[in-house]
């Protein structure tokens, strides 16, 4: 397969080859439904995919231009640089991620525009406009390449360091994965885009090819990403030397061949070769990174040993390094994993982008497995990391994603670029701000990673309003209506809209939290045929009928609000409980404490009554609490530092979302409560 | 009073104005006793300081020599640099903290050798080594410095940055905080030398006044230690002028001189003024230096406001900040306080050089104010911290001291410079070296901490077998000799030498932890005297009397082991217990595991029995424990995971004092046991 037989597939045939998506193996036990076969109408995540497309990718755009990191590819053609360059050494990547995202944003609004008519979703002109900018931006990419492909605004120049040389944190091979990742994008989403991006893309690959392969310098990038780009692109272009270089690039972690750092080798995955290793380590977002390429690699080379490794890691990293979020890494220095059960509340790192990078790495494991507790990973992550990072209007975004807020939650200025990247703080931008283009690309290409589907059927992963249409590899096409209100609640209600010949299986994930769930599947009558509903363990509900159209399986999640318990090793938590909904994750912010009658103003003044069970009322979630209000003694360990204790009274607060927190003034919050 | 009078004092009048010591308070509530007064002879310290002396500072000067931190000013002098300067842009520092190191080391033999009667020590030889080398290297910094005073090897010459452009990160004014330290040193023990060392001091800081003095650059160090150092030179000297300096450089903190960063102005001191902050915040060591250096000046310009504030400061600081080993710093990423109660065990920083500096804090406080509570951290930072730096060879170093060790301890090499100062690893030298010649020049200087005088008699705030000879405020003279096996043992016996014509007061410190300790004078022949005798209360135990030679005091200090309780808002170690014992903190080892019967190899999978108190047998602490083994689930959270139930037999495994932790091979560690 080449550049050009997949760009000319047919619609159909696409469909079947290479789905509009992030990821599209070459083979794998799920298929993933592209961008064209899934739309999501509404709900939680389509709000969010509103708010991202008329408002954040506007907001990216506006700061990229203002912090002069666009303007960098300017200065390059124009030989200008060094002189006025600005940004850090990973800037280039965000101008990247940005394409990336606005390429998945007009797939998207295409796809809406297909699924409702032509022109009646009314985004034409919305199309227009990004199609515009994303083609400007381009050219000015475009203009900055060099002769023979190299591409990046801060080395390789008279003045500037030189190609190469600084491998370990210069970023160079990282900013060219996402360029690669754009330019997939893009093919994908415009097989017939003139814009010559995939051209700029694998012009750039074809040089780190030339530099960097079995011959040639027998190293690496510091920050993991080009890997699974490398893959992506070998898979749009049927070029089978990208494939073999992500594979070198891969192969090499864990030799040795980056220094020993501050943070030891285990910082950029150079401790220990990918294929031996037990756990993720070190960097959470390169270890992710890394991780996603090596499924993709180990997928496309039918490379069993290497899949059994990465999902060994996976399965260590989340039971014994992952937050109740989903969120991942526990340092604040060296952005870091920590040891087995080190996850600090107070100083969780939490980072959004790493949440976007886990998703990465699961999305991928569950297409090569087909397993639910990747699936179960994903939403957990999104709702609580990747949806805790941007504010309600999709204009400020948090870097990192603290569980424990001790001192009133810093706001930062709307109007200006914040050097506190990994304080608990929304802020517009960031002088490194990798992760609000992360939030968008992943937000643009949601509806990619909902469905999945096999010769035998369609597997809904996650649960949103949406529409669904594709044709299975036998050849049977199938359209669904999927109608729910979740997360706010647990009943989930697919339509069936077309008729079977043959028996086909409809699988809903039922998430690892929601045992005892229902199913139901009822005739287009109405009525239940009994043979098919029953109640359900976590994995997948599977229904397997000749569907006719009309006919509607409904799932049913209890999401009563629950107390979950730490791992007694987790030494920050102990004697905690924290409170989930569903696949929320519930946390106790201060400026709910006064409506419930408490004087305390501080999170850390409340215990939680474990003995009454949270509940529900009014769409609220509350949990019993007491007051103390221990002074400040001397010092304190010793014997009389237990004398505070909680007032007898007992208050009932509201809890909110996890990712809610934050969005009503300066407050403290807690998602672990001591019990 | 000026340098030259400083200098020619006669022995007694100097013992009274200006002791041998690294802080002499112009006036204070209590007068430090100086070298010359006090002799440390032998024990737990003792040992300390024999191995200080005989191996660390050679260990200092050959890594010194060998990473070219003192061939920078050779550089430097022949006009080689930029090219081939080794080091970061502190490494001049460590240089004068070695020359401070010295300089008190030949004070402390010299005054080994007055007590025993010349020669007696037979370390004439070893103090004219010293000497020598101190000189060879002042006459290397002397070449370095610049016609006008300027001292830096980093910065000002061609191919460098300029002078006093980065005040926010260059060093520039802290490197001299150490030079000033190192002549007052110099000064206070050789006070007839003629090296030079005060001139260059007083060069650099003429020039120092001249360029950021009223009407000179309005800014300061980001790093906090020039203003100690300028008002102990004001003290030597008698030059106000540096006085005046500091008070300039104090009172710019906290005005938002310095630039907003990552970590916040809050890093360097910069976010509030000095006299209306609450606590100490930012960087550990930078908050105690320069809170160390504002009581300094308080004392200087009888500002009681400032000193109010620098109260208020130590008292939040050690009663929400501070670990149960006296260590601050709950930060690796910013090397900074954390928030109140934020004491991460597994994540402490407790860098080596906040203990040093938090000890220069508090001793200043119990100067000005006499209190015991400063003395009792002084106490539990120098056993807990600063004596856990250094290996029993003296020749390796922790620069962080964790409490909770989750993987077994790395070992460093032990000819290698290490890069990971902040991990858990005794390492001969670091890139950034600040520890080993702090905890040199504070082991060497450390009798001078150990006894305080006033008008009305003398008070012991250290116990360890010394000798102490002074001359009350009043005129009368006092010998007093101080036996003990402390820590070790609580029994502490002080052997009054001279006859007193009039009653004076011996203070002896009765620690916090030391609740029911008991006193006991006896004469001469030995029969105890009843009415000076008695049971006591934390604080000073103060007999009154005409002593004569020959009577004694007796102080017992109960040191059982015990356990002690958090504070319930130390989230970090709910539900543990730790083990003290006297003023030492106890760890549970890995190693020590398998003697007790116990399968585990992980202390993670060790619970302590709080039910039974833990005692002491053959001189080692024992605490009774189960084991449980939690395997590894799929997920951290939930209701199974407390399933994992402690075995029922029960162990009893032996701790050891924290600062011995890690010289018996890989093992993890935790100082805090869950219950």
């Amino acid at each position: 397969m080449n550049m050009t037989f997949t760009a000319r597939a047919t619609s159909a045939a696409r469909t079947a080859a290479a789905p509009i998506a992030p990821v599209a193996p070459s083979h794998a036990v799920l298929r993933p439904l592209g961008l064209d076969e899934v739309t999501i109408r509404g709900g939680f995540w389509g709000e969010r995919q509103r708010v991202n497309g008329t408002a954040t990718l506007a907001h990216i755009a506006g700061w990229l231009e203002r912090e002069g990191w666009i303007a960098n590819f300017d200065l390059a053609a124009s030989g200008a640089l060094p002189e006025g360059r600005r940004g850090r050494e990973f800037s280039d990547s965000e101008v990247y991620k940005y394409l990336e995202a606005v390429a998945w944003e007009i797939g998207r609004l295409s796809a809406a525009d297909d699924a409702a008519g032509a022109g009646a979703a009314g985004s034409a002109d919305a199309i227009a406009g990004l199609d515009a900018r994303f083609r400007a931006v381009v050219a000015r990419v475009a203009a900055a390449q060099e002769p023979d492909g190299y591409l990046n605004t801060r080395f390789g120049r008279p003045g500037q360091e030189p190609r190469w040389e600084n491998l370990e944190s210069g970023h160079e091979l990282y900013n060219l994965g996402h360029l690669f990742q754009a330019a997939v994008a893009r093919v994908r989403t415009r097989p017939d885009a003139d814009d010559g991006l995939i051209d700029i893309a694998r012009r750039a690959a074809d040089l780190v090819c030339e530099v960097f392969g079995d011959d040639g310098i027998q190293s690496m990038c510091g920050h993991a990403e080009i890997e699974l780009g490398l893959v992506e692109l070998s898979r749009v272009t049927g070029d089978e030397r990208y494939l073999r270089q992500a594979q070198l690039f891969i192969e090499r972690h864990g030799t040795g061949v980056l220094p020993d750092i501050e943070f030891g080798r285990s910082y950029y995955q150079d401790d220990i070769p990918v294929r031996e290793a037990d756990v993720l380590r070190g960097h959470a977002v390169r270890a992710n990174y890394l991780a996603a390429g090596a499924v993709d690699l180990a997928v496309e080379t039918r490379d069993t040993e290497l899949l059994g490794a990465l999902e060994r890691q996976w399965t260590n990293t989340v039971a014994r390094r992952t937050y109740v979020t989903g969120g991942q890494g526990s340092h604040h220095q060296d952005e870091a994993f920590g040891d087995d059960f080190e996850l600090p509340s107070d100083r969780a790192y939490s980072e959004t982008c790493a949440g976007v990078a886990s998703i990465m790495f699961s999305w991928r494991m569950l297409l090569a497995e087909g397993e639910s507790r990747y699936a179960d990973l994903i939403e957990r992550t999104l709702f609580n990391v990747v949806a805790t990072s941007p504010s309600a209007e999709g204009t400020s975004f948090y870097y990192a994603n603290t569980l424990h807020q001790r001192r009133p939650a810093e706001h930062a200025s709307a109007d200006e670029v914040s050097p506190r990247a990994s304080s608990s703080l929304r802020a517009p931008w960031f002088e490194v701000s990798c992760c609000p283009p992360n939030v968008a690309r992943t937000f643009a290409s949601l509806a990619a990673y909902l469905a999945t589907a096999d010769a035998g059927g369609v597997q809904l992963h996650q649960y949103a309003p949406a529409s669904i249409r594709t044709t299975l590899d036998g050849g049977g096409e199938i359209a669904l209506e999927v109608e729910t209100a979740y997360p706010a609640e647990g009943s989930v209600r697919v339509r069936v809209l077309t008729d079977a010949a043959v028996p086909w299986t409809l699988s809903l994930r039922v998430p690892a939290w929601a045992a005892g769930a229902q199913v139901a599947v009822r005739d287009a009558a109405g009525a239940v045929v009994p043979e098919a509903s029953a109640a359900l363990e976590p994995g997948y509900a599977r229904v397997t009928r000749a569907f006719a159209a009309g006919e509607r399986v409904e799932l049913d999640l209890p999401i009563a609000p629950r107390f979950t318990s730490p791992d007694p090793r987790i030494d920050a938590v102990r004697g905690c409980l924290v409170v989930e909904r569903g696949p929320e994750v519930f946390a106790l912010e201060s400026v709910d404490l006064a409506e419930a009658g408490i004087t305390a103003t501080n999170v850390a003044d409340i215990l939680l009554d474990a003995a009454v069970p949270p509940r529900e009322a009014d769409g609220r979630v509350l949990v019993a609490v007491r007051e103390r209000h221990p002074g400040i003694g001397s010092w304190p360990y010793g014997d009389e530092v237990d004398a505070a204790q909680a007032e007898a009274s007992v208050h009932e607060v509201a809890l909110v979302p996890y990712h809610e927190w934050a969005q009503r003034g300066p407050s403290t919050m807690r998602v672990w409560l001591p019990a």
